[in-house]
Parts: C-alpha cells; structure tokens; sequence
C-alpha cells in the first residue's frame, strides 16, 4: 500500500486571502517570525499497490486536471510520502 | 530570504469528506488508481533570513497552536522549501 502526495499552491500571482488572514494572524499570537504566508491544498492518493513511476504519472495527470484549477492554482509537487503519514 | 512548509491533514480516524467526494471522482475522469484521497491544507510560511532550528520550531508551534485544529487535525510535516516552489 502506497501514497502519493500531490500539492497544489494559489500560483504567485494570485491574491490568496485564507494566507493573508493567517499572515496577520501570527504576529498577534506570538509568530512574528513569518513575512507572509500562502495556503493552499495537500492531497494524498493511496494505491493499493507499490507507487510506480505510472502512479506518479497518473498522480500529476489528476493533479493537473482535477484537484487543481490552472486557471488560479498549480500543481507545486508529487511525490511518493515514504513515511506514510507518520506523526512528527 | 526561505520558505517553510507546513502540512495539516485530517486525522487518520475524522471523516473527510473533501477527500471522499474527490475519490468519488477520479475513477469517472480515468484515474481508477488511486483507492481512497484524504485532502488537507498546506501553508508556505516566508521568513526574510534563513531557515534556522528556531525558524522551524516556530513553524511546528503554530501549526499545531493556530494552522491546526487539533481535535481533528494533525500537524503531518514541517519542513523548509529547498526548491522554492519552483514548477515540476
């Protein structure tokens, strides 16, 4: 049983207001480390199987064509999560 | 000037229904691969310096204290963004 990780992120020329909120969140509450902050989605696909680089493949395809809008979002990374979502 | 990302998901026993709508969908749009999708949120913290031990425990305290609800979230990943967000 494998996971594929696919991320997609508002594209840099888009104005992201959840970020902006969470931006002006921080400092409040004692994060003033943090310039600016973007949010965007994190998807994990499970396969039954081993993640092959068809997986991957598909992942990027559906990355692109469903879980994304390319009009206002991109597809940043995909890839095979080898810690299965283990805790910090 | 570094970026650290920070990964929330639902946890492994909440009901996600993003995810299950998703899951429902890929097989009609030609990716019957992927057996279950869980979806959860992925924010990109700036810092004008580098990404220090500091920086990162800071990025792991507000994931858990402000990007996260932690009766149904869990905090999944806080790392630095070597690439940037460069594309794919």
């Amino acid at each position: 049983m494998g996971r594929v990780v696919v991320d997609v992120m508002p594209k840099p020329e888009i104005l992201d207001p959840q970020g902006k909120a969470v931006a002006g969140a921080l400092p409040r509450l004692g994060f003033g480390q943090f310039a600016s902050v973007r949010q965007g989605k994190r998807f994990e696909l499970e396969v039954d199987g081993p993640v092959t680089d068809e997986i991957l493949a598909a992942a990027r395809a559906a990355g692109e064509q469903v879980l994304s809008n390319p009009v206002i979002e991109d597809v940043v990374a995909v890839y095979e999560d080898v810690e299965q979502g283990a805790a910090l």
